[in-house]
């Protein structure tokens, strides 16, 4: 098997592709909680989260002990879209605790366990509901990196006629400084005929964006652009993968907004442990799949079923003391991050939740104070069209001694920066934009 | 928690898209090796296994305690791409012993964990190495369902400039009747400047297509494919999702042929558990990505490693006999199936290894022997254009006595379907049919 | 032959997509100057030039000699891009008394004899320039009805590995208000990597937007526009199609603005005698072509060149002069407007040069001045999204008296509508409307 | 003006795009019938025919007068879609004397005067009758260069929700052999629901390819063809601009082969006198377009209704007459070819009455083939993929003795090329694949 310790493995036979394990360049062993603990017995703090599929933490022992004994009573591991008891379990726990306390009628579909699959699923639903192609989507915006296996499979059922979307990019809340409100713009080229914008078929939009350096969409402009949705027949997309699942605070990213968008996509922490499993919930008027019409192999991830019951069960029946937490804790990064946005020139506090970063202006500063806090002990990225938003993404339930540990290794990694020239030596992160050609701006997107 | 034994939720709260759940419309409760149990506890002999996710059989003992070892020992769950104990083994493993003993120096994409994101990176890999945008697929392939995400998603790093693929379609092998070599004719439009044919990207193929009803593409015909790809400067992309982890027979489908595909994408079977995992194996010459270019939250799910290298070791260090194992199966499968087509008007057995099936031209005629055997306790399922390829796809270890009954209650169906009248009572097949519109032929591909 | 006022032949025997013909619904015989006249002796003042292509009027004198001369000379006719005599003399006119006189050293393309093959001749090359897909356009931005015959052609040379442009659609100049500079906002989106929007080709505009209302864009905005092409690395393409040839007070729209674009669209009055042709004039190092690399037909309609020929000759080899006519007959329309502007509330003057309207902010409104107009004698009509905008292309060399008295039936027809009430019976308009699908706003561009 | 022998204008201002010029690099003065002057007095025969525009060939005396004296009475030149007097006897001579003696019912579209706007309007009209967006072409289809200046057009009516059109390219009659029946290929990929080609709008053909290199469909593949479209709920067209007009032996390619199109598309020769002119001929049942949906500024081109008007009086009216002369015409073209084909390996004679060529195989002996013609007097093109089809297209009325003429000096071009070394000084031709790109075959389809 090797030496344990040897990564040697990833250089000769990974691709040239992967990227998190350049920056966060050591050996990952075990992991609980907010904790990672490498090879050589170092830990981490983790305000990472894989990328907010992690919102509960690693290895919740709740979550463990249920796995196991679905495994011991042999219940079923994979199971298309057939009725399983894992399912039906997590089925019932969902629209009992989640939906219908909130309000919400929308029907359950399980698609292919990567969010960008549930984006798939609700552009095809939008078109097929509306006869339309075109999809409204906004600056920043991140939904997924597919663009058309579809093309290639044979089958007409499948392909719907298929040819592929038309997106018109607009600009989000705030894109333009906030004297413009770019709602009333979408407003002004829907309305006009000659704009050169298609109807859609579809809004989609994150309410808070996370790859796009956690921009936070107010609530009057949403309701404007769910009214703009409603007005034109388009449906509204809600994009709550990272957001989703208690990261801005509450269960959904949009609650207390008075909006409710016609399909909501959901990936990331759904299963509570890290578990691939991917929802789009479907108002009752825009379920008009024929049955089979989208498909996938792995829609029925019964583990991510089982462990993702138990996350509802713990952490939303009593949902008012679960966001109490992470209010708690939101405050507590929201008042740290304010206190280092004091000593980085024109940086300030971005986001909403457990969903906040420092946007430091400049993506080879937050690289050299990411770089820092590795060194220091505690795993973190950026986000942002220049990576330069330090974002904080800790487990919503982190304890508090944890995180403000975490936090203050983030204090001293920007005061250490801060205070010293500017001049470092070459990064991964330098190299990768030198060995991008020069008009392809490298980003660090890396999820 | 309501009823343990009632369905309604899923009529309740489950989008109308779900379909195998209508055929096989019961509640499965447990399962192992070949065998399910519902929540009668009637036990049915599995030829589905799971759309080929489950080759190993349902619930491998070693694979649970090996999950569990994982998991008592808070390894990680989610990883992203970073570097994890687990990852390390499964990497050294599948290295040593599956691609090395092959000839194969490919390198290791980890994708998103569907069948279609490992199709969606090689899509945007041959583009980008190549410079070109078409891609060459064939009748009745099947390479998944994503259309566009991408389309919605800001960042330029990850769009890569990218327009949709073009994709041009052409005849598989035998399409035509075994007269016509469209191999050849692949090559005149290749070389005919005013063919139409766009210089490809890529040459996107499945050397036995599964959904697309068995057919079985020759040596000789993938020898001229690749050589076609290569006179013409386009990557070879070999789509083994389905077909391999061992279900024609060999661990890749193409072994034996002499081909070396430039890109090849693993799924379904690869975890050895059902667990979502996805590779793309990338010739060293093509692994072109730059870090971060493709990514994915759920690339790492190590879960799914854990089980991944427990299949490997248990099944495919001694290779030779493990294939034995399949092709003795194989052969009895095969022999059963040219008795049922003699039964069976015009019927005839495609296929290879276990990856065979019986071609009843007619899908209704396949949904009524389909529905006799699940009311004998054979889940089974049809492909091809009109699902009229009833499809052996049992595990390829399943027991032969186990075997030998599965493939008893098919013969029972065939001649109890055979002696009766046509003229049965409307399926839920039929009333999709119905509920389709006349020019939109309804299709029961439901993976 | 049939009677010769029988317009009865249209009904029966053509499409229904004719549009014109339905709000002139006379039978003209006869054309001269800034006169039509009909088949009962009606003589109506021009203030259409045939949608801009006849901006120095029917059957010029001079020009219908040239013709004659050509004819009786036997000239050829159809000379595909073969040298010509009529060629010959028309590149070299064009080029010393148009091109080098403005300081433009581009190269002459000569296109399909439609605006729009000048513009796909433009979106061509500039992707092959480039090796970008992506082109910019702006809102109420017209550039013709093409999309995509070069899909189903077979030629691998003439298709360029074309996959089709995508198109990212941004705000005019003025669109949101003065308050809102639209070319920053066009800055922000191109200097930001995850906006969403593609690195383009080329930015395609026109100086004053005809179909889309007689919106101008200011010289500022323009030099900002042209710098951010220049900046990305994208071609800046001016469509002159109808603001070009002296419409707008000059020989080219963007003449006193500083900006020098890459490529430029001609066509409509090109010939100056309304028969078609098209030129793209293209900077040298742009010009990447190779021979017959875009094509067409007709692009040799020496019959053009001829007409063209005088057309420079006669008003363009003393410019000063003529732009002094124009500007004379320029500011007698925009005070007239001015003075209507008073008398329909909210109604404002737009455009430039002959290139001016009235909008009336209200189609239906326009619509009943446009009929009252041609009651009265006047052919005219409107332009922007809602053809609100009543728009007077008269030739740009129109007699004071006849514009005068063009200008009269005008103010007349406001004035009656004006104090009538508005509700009216029922016209083509209006029906058209009706007749349209809800969703799909009916449009009256009709050239 | 410059010295009139001096080409040097086009060298110094024309784009690189030229293509015709430089094999013919003369400067062409005068033209009449069937016979081309340069500016030395030198006289050439002309079997190119502009490209098929001139079938009746160089002004013809009866065209000149009336075009004479249409601009002597002021009758308009550009009209819009206006009703005016010219079209109007052009509409009611070309249903009367054309359509309805061929039992055709079809309405008379007047679109933009370029091929490939015609084209244009039958794929925008077939995917809005059908709501599909998948065009079926053939191999070696030419049907225009237009990809899609609609994209950058604002207008949401002109755009129809315009996504781009999907083609799927199939194979010719005979692209395969003999042994291969194309129609029954198209059958089975048009049935077979997971073939991966998606129900057509539209089926497009030619049935004489000609830039294809003189392919001929037969009358019974062309009836599979049009039951096809029929059955599968496709509209049929036909793009007849250059195979029509005569070319092949009738006014329309498709007589006396039983088929009735939906859509026929002309150009070309329809003005008879090389003038831009297109048409769309629509059947009743699909004329569904509103009032301005589809659009163009010269749609009006009335001098070439004027011409077109005389071409149909004079030659159309007797058609059996005229038919044949031109079949008189073609059987000597063909005798001559035959006997030519003898005298170079491999060589055959392809296409249909007056659009018949020799195929020699190879593109740089046509080439040669060509040059030898030229300095002997003779303009003649080839076509083909590979430029390897000599063209015979002169004007369908060529008078015999010029006829012959012409053909001597092909044989004695052929018997000379045939009797000397291959090794020829570089051509133009041959300098020009040098320049491209080596994955990017040359092509010579100039037109």
């Amino acid at each position: 098997m090797g030496n344990p310790t040897d990564i040697q493995v990833f250089e000769d036979h990974e691709s040239q592709v992967r990227g998190y394990c350049r920056r966060f360049d050591t050996l990952f062993t075990r992991a609980q909680g907010s904790v990672l603990v490498d090879n050589n017995g170092r830990r981490y703090i983790d305000f990472l989260a894989c990328a907010g599929s992690l919102n509960y933490g690693h290895n919740d022992p709740d979550m463990i002990e249920a796995l196991i004994a679905h495994m011991r009573n042999l219940g079923l591991s994979a199971g298309l879209d057939l009725h399983t008891e894992s399912k039906r379990r997590f089925l019932h726990t969902f629209t009992s605790s989640i939906l219908e306390p909130r309000g919400l009628n929308h029907r359950v579909q399980f698609t292919g366990p990567t969010g960008a699959n549930a984006i798939e699923a609700a552009f095809k639903l939008a078109r097929k509901v509306t006869g339309r192609h075109n999809i409204i989507s906004f600056t920043n915006g991140y939904h997924g990196v597919s663009m058309g296996a579809l093309a290639a499979t044979g089958n007409r059922f499948n392909r719907m006629g298929a040819s592929l979307p038309d997106v018109t990019r607009v600009a989000y809340d705030g894109y333009y400084g906030s004297q413009v409100d770019t709602a009333d713009q979408l407003a002004q080229l829907l309305d006009d005929p000659s704009s050169g914008v298609d109807l859609p078929a579809a809004i989609v939009l994150e309410v808070v964006q996370g790859e796009g350096g956690l921009n936070v969409a107010s609530a009057p402009w949403l309701r404007k652009i769910a009214a703009l949705a409603r007005k034109h027949g388009a449906l509204l997309i809600v994009d709550d993968i990272q957001a989703g699942c208690g990261r801005t605070g509450k269960f959904f990213s949009f609650e207390g907004t008075g909006v409710k968008p016609d399909l909501i996509a959901l990936s990331k922490s759904i299963s509570g442990f890290g578990l691939p499993m991917s929802l789009l919930l479907v108002s009752p008027d825009a379920d008009q799949w024929k049955p089979g019409e989208h498909n996938g192999t792995f829609r029925g991830n019964n583990h991510a079923f089982v462990t993702a019951t138990v996350a509802i069960e713990k952490f939303w029946v009593d949902a008012p003391a679960f966001e109490g937490e992470i209010s708690q804790r939101a405050e507590r990064v929201h008042d740290v991050l304010l206190e280092l946005a004091q000593r980085v020139p024109q940086a300030r506090v971005k986001g909403r939740g457990m969903f906040q970063g420092l946007d430091v202006r400049d993506g080879a500063l937050a690289d050299r104070i990411l770089r820092t806090c590795f060194v220091n002990g505690l795993v973190i990225e950026a986000a942002g069209p220049h990576d330069e938003v330090i974002k904080v993404m800790a487990p919503v339930n982190t304890p508090l001694p944890l995180l403000d540990q975490g936090l203050d290794i983030l204090r001293h990694a920007v005061m250490e920066v801060m205070s010293t020239q500017p001049s470092q030596p070459e990064t991964w992160h330098a190299r990768m934009v030198t060995a991008s050609a020069a008009a392809e701006p490298w980003s660090q997107q890396l999820i």
